[in-house]
C-alpha cells in the first residue's frame, strides 16, 4: 500500500481559507465534544532551536506534526519555522501520507483567528488592525475577508518594506499602513508578533474591539498590556496550552491574571455552551496558541482533496 | 534543499547489525553524559489502537520517530507495528530525511539487547535461549551471534510453523526448537513475546543466567516472575519507562519490586559509572522498554549510508 507525499506546491494549490475554517470550526466542535484527542506536545530542545511533536486525531483521521523553530534560520536563508505532518489511518496506523505543513500551520492559525472573530468579535466589523506583517499577516486577512465586510485593513510593522511587501501581495484588498496606535484603532484586531514585551496599549483599545492575540506561542512571550485582559472576555483555544505558553502565560506567573478569570474555549463557544459577544461594549480577546487538531483537520482536508484530484506522488515507503 | 525519501527497502540494504550495535552504544553513552536528549513519548489512543511520537537528539542529528500499535491488523494483512522516522539537521530544524522505521525499530531494539548483553551476561556464555520467535528473534540471534561465539540458540514459540520459519531463516546458525523450560536454560535468555502474566519461572533459570527482557512494553506486561527480579542485579534502559511500561511496571505497581532496587542504567554500565557483571553465579536482567536514542542513532547511520551510497530518492517536499 503505497503513501501520498504532498510537496509544499501541491498543498499550496489545494489549500483553500474557506474550506479550512470549515473543517477547523468542526474540529473544534468535535474535540469539545470529546470526540477528537490531543495528548500534550512533545518538546524537544537543542543549541539552535527546538522541536515539538503535535499528535491528534479526529474521527477518520490520525496524525502528527514535527515542527521546529530555528530563530537563526532567516540569515542563513531558510524559515524560522518549517513543519511535516504524518498522516495515518485511525483503524490501522497505516501512513497514509507525508505532507508538508507549513502552509497548513499558517492557513489553520488565521482560521482559528477568524472563526474566532466570527463568535466574539462585532457582527458588523469592518476595520481589521494587523500589527506584525510577517507570514501570517496575508492569510490572517483572507481569512477575515471570509467572515466580514472589511472595508479597511489597517497595517503596522517594524519594518517599512515588510508592511509594502504585504500591501503589494492584496492589491484587491483595501489595505493601508498605519501607525501603532492608528492600527489598535479597529473592530478586530490581529497581533502577529513574536514580542516578549507588551506592544498593545490598554489606552488605544476602543471597548467593544476584539483582539486576536495569535503571536504568544512559547513560555515569556506576550504582545498585550495584562491590563486589556481584566476587563475583557477572553476566550482560549486550550486552557493548558495556553497558560502554560500563550498570551496569558505571563500575567499569570506575575499573578495579574489566573485562568479562572478565562471565559470560555473556542470550542465551547462554537457548541453553544458558552455564549460568544452579547454586549457590544466589552472587549474580548482569543489567545490562539495553535492546536494539534487544528492541524490534523486541515491534513485531512488536504489528503481527500489530494486524492479526489489525483495530486501528490504515491511511494511504497514502509 | 531536497528531503530524501528512504523506503523500507532501501533502509534493509543499508542496516547491518554490527554498525548498529556501534552507534546505539555510542547513544547510550552520550545519554549518560546528558550530550543526548530524549524529553517523554507523546501517546495518542485511537479506537484500535495507539501512536507514539518520539523525539530525540544526538549530536549532530534530531529526529522524531512516529509509530503505531495496532493488535488487530495482522487480520488486515498489516503489520502490528509500523514506524515513520523524520531526521533532521538540528542546526536549523531542516526535515533532511523522513524514513521508514520499522527495521530500524527491530534492528536498535537487538542491538541494545546484545550490548546489554555485552555487559551482563558471563563472557563465555554460548547457548542462546529465544522465548517468543517472531519478527525480534531473528534480529536478535544476528546481534548476539556478534558478540558471543554462539554453540546453541534454543527457541521456543506457543505456534510451531512460527518456530520452524525462524529456524529455516537462519541455515549457517545452530538453531534448534525447545521446550520453554529448556529453553531458559540458557546462558542468555531473550524474551520477546507480548505476554500480559509471567512465562518464565525462577526454578528453571541458573543463577549467572542473563535475560533480556524486552517483550513489555506498555503497562500491565510482564514477562518474568517477579521473584526472579529479587535475587538479580537490574539493569534498565531508562528508569522512567521502565516503572512505566518496561518489564518492572507491574512488579513495582504491586509493591512487589521498587525502582530503587532497580541496579544501574545501560548507560551507565557503557560509561563506567557502574561495573556490569562482576560475579558469575549472580543472575541478572536487562529490561528494554526501547528509546528514542536508540532510533536517532540510527537513522544517523542510515542517513550517512544512504548519502554516501547515493541511495533513496531526492524531492523538494517543504
Amino acid at each position: 500500500m503505497p503513501t501520498l507525499l504532498l510537496s509544499k506546491d501541491v498543498i499550496r494549490g489545494l489549500l483553500n481559507i474557506a474550506d479550512v475554517i470549515k473543517v477547523v470550526e468542526d474540529a473544534f466542535k468535535l474535540f469539545d465534544q470529546g470526540r477528537a484527542s490531543m495528548p500534550p506536545k512533545a518538546y524537544l530542545a537543542v543549541e539552535q532551536g527546538d522541536f515539538r511533536a503535535m499528535p491528534a486525531s479526529i474521527p477518520g483521521a490520525a496524525g502528527m506534526k514535527w515542527v521546529n523553530s530555528h530563530p537563526q534560520n532567516p540569515s542563513r536563508g531558510l524559515p524560522t519555522v518549517m513543519a511535516i505532518l504524518v498522516y495515518n489511518d485511525p483503524e490501522t496506523g497505516y501512513p497514509l501520507a507525508v505532507m508538508d505543513a507549513t502552509d497548513i500551520t499558517a492557513y489553520r492559525t488565521a482560521a482559528t483567528s477568524a472563526i474566532a472573530s466570527k463568535y466574539l468579535a462585532r457582527p458588523d466589523s469592518h476595520v481589521l488592525g494587523i500589527i506584525g506583517a510577517g507570514h501570517q499577516a496575508y492569510i490572517h486577512i483572507l481569512a477575515h475577508a471570509e467572515v466580514f465586510d472589511l472595508k479597511l485593513i489597517k497595517v503596522f510593522d517594524h519594518s517599512m518594506s515588510t508592511c509594502e511587501r504585504l500591501i503589494c501581495s492584496l492589491p484587491d484588498y483595501p489595505v493601508e499602513k498605519a501607525s501603532l496606535e492608528d492600527t489598535a484603532n479597529a473592530d478586530i484586531i490581529c497581533t502577529l508578533t513574536p514580542s516578549r514585551e507588551p506592544i498593545l496599549k490598554k489606552e488605544w483599545i476602543t471597548p467593544g474591539t476584539h483582539i486576536n492575540a495569535v503571536g504568544a506561542d512559547a513560555a515569556g512571550k506576550e504582545e498585550l498590556d495584562p491590563s486589556i485582559l481584566k476587563d475583557s472576555i477572553v476566550v482560549v483555544d486550550d486552557l493548558r496550552q495556553a497558560s502554560a505558553a500563550g498570551e496569558i502565560n505571563v500575567p499569570v506567573t506575575q499573578k495579574l491574571f489566573t485562568v479562572d478569570e478565562v471565559y470560555a474555549t473556542l470550542g465551547e463557544l462554537i457548541a453553544g455552551k458558552k455564549q460568544g459577544r452579547t454586549d457590544s461594549n466589552v472587549t474580548s480577546i482569543f489567545d490562539s496558541t495553535g492546536i494539534a487538531i487544528e492541524d490534523i483537520a486541515t491534513a485531512k482536508l488536504i489528503y481527500q482533496k489530494a486524492k479526489h484530484a489525483g495530486r501528490g506522488m504515491s511511494i511504497e515507503l514502509i
